[in-house]
């Protein structure tokens, strides 16, 4: 309990902020999972007023949501305008219903949050990502960059030429997309002598994946990226369906700055106390202003470090380090934790390697193993390209998983099950 | 020239409407290519005040706009929002920019035509057409049924299954779709003992394909729609990106209505004479309102009927017929005149063809011939069919076109070459 009293979460003493005080009175008033929850611990909505009253509430996790969503709609059917869905990445496809109110309140984080990378109405953006399949964030980029006025080109997610076709013909300025799609734009344009780094293409916003390490260091596949296209200034965000905001980076590339108007944040170690500052916990978020589906302590499951120093482009906002791991992902081979951005990182580093799959199990003994599926690029030896990837995994992860090189198809097969809108990279088989 | 003071074509004499000689005015001053035409005629915009001037502004042709898109924008980069593309079903497809106020007057649009088609707060709305790939009606649609406060369901073109799932989860009591996919949907049903006719959709805005005969009754696919679900409320829709408006049909299904403040339409004969009202002419389309691409009598190409007098439903707005045909799309065949709409007809009255494509050609002698690859629903004799075929066309549309039975993956490669939104199924080789 000492930690509640350290100065480093001195932030987290005395009354709450207001909006976060109605965000609970109305979630504990008008979401029938808040209001039971609320009623069997005895507690008042109205009555939570501090840390600690706070920290009496227990937290809600994805699976809390995915056994009945419809306990935390606070509104009418008359009053949703938009039924997204979560992407199920780590939980079951949940839905997730908006107004027109929550609508807004989703325009007013993304045209925050791009005019924080630096996109204004003089830019023309490439969205290249799909504004189907109930995707929240496709919907959201389209609303935010309307409202800041830049152009925009719904895109979506089409091949490789098409997009290179739009490039030179529209001359865009910026492109939303997976780090990793622009990696396979950049190949395609080698392939195929497009002077790429000539293109009009200035700006990145990165979705999806990290291109940072834990120290704001570029990781593997941000380094590759910058490598192969210097001119490019990368913008890494973190957002999900759950929270409705985004946590995006400034020119400094250090850390997802916070927007506190949306959301109320935590970072939590494993008992459920806040870490100090700087150390690694879980993200946990409280909606702010959220009208269809608010969340009050939403275990994000991810693995962050929080910076509360100001950031030298003068904003003062809490900033996201990029996700450590996820808590249900942690593996341990041989005593050693080992989270899937290890993983992913050292496997980017390697330029022959084109796509891949890991996939954890419980093997014979009992202890996480890995499996990894891969493709290669055209022309390369897949024999000695699987010697380089085991000496890779050993000397630096001290893994030693099994690799098994697959066709393309059979990729896309593995990532895409049932279309879906993100590739799965990482399958977690174990009990 | 009688044809101009015939009665029928009485509404058509004296002064131009306000916001017609507005949007003369404006493209007239801001477009250079209106400002060239005119100076080119020696016409001053400010001045084309009566229906006799307005009709010797030339016609504008898709051609014309593909020459050169950017020549008709009137706006600077900076106030273009959306960056759309027409699907170049007919001709090469063509960037359309849209601005702030452009987005508002779609909204208006399409909540004026989706509340004529009954849909409003209470509906839950699948829409099953894309809004990625630049489609501007994917975008009009969630922005009009957001504003007349309905839910909806951005799926896109996915799965059968995924389709039906969703409806068995989330109830949708409306859906948005080409009418053939609803064919296929309740195809998928049947083989998979879905009781259909029991779920939640009751509404379908049709869009894409017509399902009506010039004079309002069924056309075969309306048909077997209605037989196989007669629960449903069918609803026409016609609309094209570059008029940027629907013309809709409410529940008494006689023709789409015209909003006249976003378009004004004339019917031309070949000579570029009104026609007498109710004959059948090509549709020439004046954008209201417009900021960012406005055009000044732009020839659709289509051949429709209007129909002046009120309708059932108690408005008084001029309704138009299904497309009759496209004007390039003619065939001559032994002296008959022949519109690719009436050969749909046919072939859809056959329940055992499953998709189809029709290519015309210029044959030996030089006259229009015709070649049809089909596919067959599971378990049908091929060459049966295709003899029932034969006697179809031949008893219905005096053709004799040869029949060439593909793979279901030859056909989706013919329908899609590459990528695109809507299916190809009239592929003109004539030169």
């Amino acid at each position: 309990m000492t930690k509640l009293i350290s100065p480093l979460v001195s932030q987290e003493i005395g009354l709450l902020p207001v909006l976060l005080r109605k965000a609970i009175n109305y979630a504990g008033t008008y979401s029938p999972y808040y209001f039971q929850l609320f009623s069997q611990l005895g507690l008042k909505p109205g009555s939570i007023m501090t840390y600690t009253d706070f920290r009496q509430i227990p937290c809600t996790t994805k699976e809390d949501i995915a056994k009945d969503y419809r306990k935390f709609i606070c509104v009418s059917d008359e009053q949703i305008i938009d039924r997204s869905c979560t992407s199920g990445t780590t939980s079951t496809p949940t839905p997730f219903v908006l107004t027109d109110s929550d609508l807004n309140r989703l325009t007013r984080n993304e045209a925050a949050s791009l005019t924080l990378a630096g996109i204004g109405s003089q830019d023309t953006v490439m969205l290249c990502c799909t504004m189907d399949q109930r995707f929240m964030a496709g919907l959201a980029y389209f609303l935010g960059l309307r409202q800041i006025g830049a152009s925009v080109i719904r895109q979506g997610v089409c091949n490789l030429l098409s997009q290179w076709d739009c490039i030179r013909r529209e001359e865009p300025t910026a492109i939303i997309c997976v780090p990793s799609f622009l990696l396979r734009l950049i190949h395609f344009a080698k392939e195929n002598g497009i002077d790429y780094r000539s293109s009009s293409l200035r700006k990145v916003i990165c979705i999806g994946e990290s291109i940072r390490q834990p120290d704001f260091s570029l990781n593997e596949l941000g380094r590759r990226l910058k490598e192969a296209w210097p001119e490019l200034s990368l913008h890494s965000t973190y957002a999900s369906t759950e929270i409705g905001a985004a946590f995006t980076e400034c020119s400094e590339g250090q850390g997802g700055h916070h927007n506190p108007e949306l959301t109320h944040i935590e970072v939590l170690d494993q008992v459920g106390f806040p870490v100090t500052t700087g150390e690694i916990g879980e993200l946990v978020v409280t909606t702010l202003g959220v009208e269809g589906m608010p969340l009050i302590r939403f275990r994000t499951g991810d693995l962050v470090q929080l910076h509360n120093q100001a950031c030298a482009c003068g904003r003062t906002t809490p900033r996201l380090s990029p996700v450590i791991g996820r808590k249900n992902q942690m593996l341990k081979v041989k005593g050693t934790t080992i989270y899937p951005p290890a993983i992913h990182d050292s496997l980017n580093s390697v330029a022959e390697l084109e796509n891949y799959v890991i996939e954890v199990f419980t093997n014979e003994s009992g202890q996480d193993d890995l499996r990894i599926y891969f493709t290669t690029v055209a022309g390369v030896n897949d024999l000695e390209l699987q010697v380089h990837l085991k000496e890779i995994c050993h000397a630096r992860l001290r893994l030693k998983p099994t690799f098994f090189e697959v066709s393309k198809k059979e990729m896309y097969r593995m990532q895409f099950p049932s279309g879906g809108r993100k590739p799965r990279k990482f399958i977690d088989y174990r009990k």
